[in-house]
This record gives C-alpha cells, structure tokens and sequence, in this order.
C-alpha cells in the first residue's frame, strides 16, 4: 500500500475558522490514504461552563470525571466530528467520523496509578488498533476522522489524549505500510525562542532534543508531543512532521516545520 | 445475502436504563446483518435547558434553529450514539455508530416549504441512501448504529427523524437485500384503546388503517409511524413489525407486536 498519512489537528485550528478551513482544504487535497485525528478546542471548555460543569483537578491536573467525560464524548465525538465530516464532505473527501468504540478500532484500558485517580482516561492496549478494519477503508479511499475518545470493551467510554492517539494510530499502521505522522498545530515548528515564529528548527534527532530540553528551549506542553513523535520514530514510523496544520503539504515535504528524525 | 434488519428504537426507550439494556441484548443476540437507527430522548432536552437552549416552534411546530441542530449533533451523534456503540461492544456486537454525513450514508436536502422555514431539517435524497458501503459492513460482520442526523453534501449537517431514517434505509436495501423492518418503542404494538396495552392489534393492512384512523382509534403520533410503516411495504421491505423495543425477537417472529401487511 502506498504511503498512509496520520495527521494530528489541535484545539487551536479547530477554533479559528479560517485555519480550519485551510486545513480541510489542504487534507481533502492529500491524494493518499490519510486519517484525521482531532482535539476539542475551548468549545468543550465553553459548553461545559454553559451547562455548569466546572473542570476537576487533583494535584495541578485535570481528571475526568463523568461529567466531563460525558461533555468530551459529545463535543468531540459529536459536534466537532460531525462538522468536520460534513466539511470534507463537502470538499469531495470521503471522511467517516468515528471514535474509538466504533468498529472497535481504539481498545484501550483505564490508566490507573497509585497515587493519582485519573478517572476516565484511557491508555490504547497494545494490539488495541483496529488495523485491519482502519486499512480496508483507506482502500476504498474512506478518510477516518478520529475523535480521543476510546473505550475499554466493557461499555465504558474514555478520554484519551489526540495526540498519543495519532501516535498509536500511526505505529499500529506501520507495521505493514509506510507511515507519515503530521503534528499540525497553530505554531511553525518547534521553536527556539517561543516568541518567534522564525525560529522554528528544520530538524530535530533525540540527543539534540535531549539538550535543548536540558536547556530549557524545549519546555511545557511540547515535551509530550516530542515524547509522541520520538516514540513513533522508535516504533517504525517512516517520518513525524510538527508544523502549522494549515501548510500540511509543505509540512509533508519538509519545506516548513520541523522534522523528526 | 441473507434477511436485513433495520431496527429503529425510540427515545423512551434510550431513557430508561432497564429497557434500554434489554434492547442491548435482544439487538446483540440477533443472528443477522443488522442496522439499529436511534432517536435521542429527554436527554437532549434536558441538556438543551442546561444551556439555556429555548426550543423554537412555528405555528406548532419545532423548528431546528442552529443552536438545536448543534445540540441535537451533540447529543444523539455524540452522547447518545457512542453510548449505545460503547453497550454494544462489551456484548461482543461489532457496532460502529454514525450520521448520515459518515461515508455519506445518508444524502439529505434541507426541507423548503413555502408557508413554514423548518430550519435544518433534512428530507432523504432518493439515491441517498449509501446501501454498498452498508452492505459491505453488515457482510464483515459490523452494525451500523445510526443517529438522526443527515447532511446536504455541501458541508451541512441537517436533522432528519429517526423512524423516517429507519424507512428509508431499509426501503432503499430492500433494492438489492430482504429487509424486515422493526419499529421498537414503549407499548405493545397499535393499540385500539391507547390506555389498555393488551389492545394491540396483531396486524393491520392498509384498509383496516384508514378506516382506525377515521374512526380515531389510531391518532397522534402513531399517524406518521404508520405512514413511514406503510410506505416501506409498498416500497418492497419484506416485513414491518411494531412494538416493544425489548422484545425484539419475539417482534421479528410476529409472537408479539403489530405486523403491517
């Protein structure tokens, strides 16, 4: 099979229309079989103070409590799926919106830990991806559009993070075709000076990632989606791309961004 | 291919914990390629009020403003539906829950009316129905679990009734498949004395109908189930059957329920 594209969108395109639009544009453009794997946005955030559901913290992180999890399953599952199908659509892309519990294609199991109760987080089971079913789409030229939202095969569903869920999605694929992972998000790359969208660096292997966290140059929220996008190197993936989900071709050629490798 | 069902399972069913997981059985033990259509309950309401969501009606009639479609997406699309696939996992049912915009399953236009704006609200394309992609699942074992929400193709998400859904889908698989249709809801089947549910009425043909509905035994609500009944039947769908969601194999045998003939 030719070469599958993962592509991670976050929170933040989905909320600006006009980069979401310049997404959809530039992923119903990709002519390959690609999945979408998306975050919420502040919407979730927006609809929950609505319906007064006030975030859970224990010890500085967010738990998921029922409520949340309830207010996740029909923003994300729901609303931002369904509109980003109903946009592809329009756009010629065969995209099927889909969470974890559909077809089975996201089996995960409850993080639990001695000190913290995460309530309902999921982490995906290893052999938890769905390959089989997720190839036979992209065959038939179908785009999945993945909410992070798994389930644990006893009925309960959990939130998982979108970006390890693209992670997961990508190495599973990857064990019978290559596979391309894209971070795209509302930044350039991984940047030098946080304040200065010109210094993203172009590439980036492990010991340089190493230093520059040493360093402090690399810091807060893009630590995990590095840990992501290493890990999925480590696991066969062919190339991770982080870069502004708007340039997703450039991103995908490596004329912008930053590259991991 | 052998006999398709298409299961439509109303609100208060969902509602109702007891009767929803005996539904839950009933569905995963039927032997059968097998498609369950949903409507969403008290539960969108309820959230709808949360949020400060008026209802929008027009000489008597509920309009989908945009604020309703979003939460109707939210909920049965999201919530409702996901739940229902989450259930349906853990007894080993291989559902994967979708809208009409999902592999553009269902192919809608907004209703135009020259006395009422119905807002988003979509009527089935003829064609509209994508019956191969359907048939591929259900010949790979998958249900396709269907929330009421339809789209135009042009980037539109439009809401459409769950039972007219459930008619048009099996009408439209009856081309190529038999399709025995299954209306489920909270009563016994037609009843003649709608407050004495030993009064349902084991089958009834089309004369037998006008002449109930003159004499206005049969009114309300039931008025367009029986149309959408009806018209399956003269549109080739071998067998449609209504009554107690729960008793579903009983319903499919004809030991219960009302049988449309």
């Amino acid at each position: 099979m030719e070469t599958i594209f993962v592509i991670k969108v976050g929170g933040n395109i989905i909320d600006h229309p006009d980069s979401l639009n310049q997404l959809l544009d530039a992923f119903a453009a990709l002519d390959a079989p690609k999945i979408l794997v998306h975050g919420g946005g502040k919407i979730a955030s927006a609809i929950g103070k609505s319906m007064g559901i006030e975030p859970v913290y224990h010890e500085g992180r967010r738990i998921t409590d029922e409520a949340t999890l309830d207010l996740v399953t029909m923003v994300y599952a729901g609303l931002v799926n369904k509109k980003l199908v109903a946009a592809l659509q329009s756009r010629q892309c065969n995209a099927i919106g889909l969470c974890g519990a559909d077809a089975n294609i996201l089996l995960a199991q409850k993080r639990t830990a001695a000190s913290i109760d995460y309530g309902f987080a999921g982490d995906i089971r290893s052999d938890g991806v769905n390959t089989s079913w997720l190839i036979q789409q992209l065959q038939n030229g179908i785009c999945p559009i993945l909410a992070p939202i798994t389930h644990d095969g006893k009925g309960q569903l959990l939130n998982t993070n979108a970006d390890t869920i693209a992670r997961e999605t990508a190495q599973a694929l990857a064990q019978s075709a290559n596979v391309q992972l894209v971070y795209g998000f509302e930044k350039q790359g991984v940047l030098r000076d946080p304040a200065n969208e010109a210094s993203a660096i172009p590439s980036i292997n492990r010991s340089q990632y190493e230093e520059l966290k040493a360093e402090g140059v690399i810091s807060g929220g893009m630590i995990p989606k590095l840990d992501n996008a290493f890990k999925a190197i480590d696991c066969g993936v062919t190339k991770v791309s982080i870069g502004y989900a708007q340039h997703l071709s450039e991103l995908i050629n490596a004329q912008t961004g930053t590259q991991i490798i």
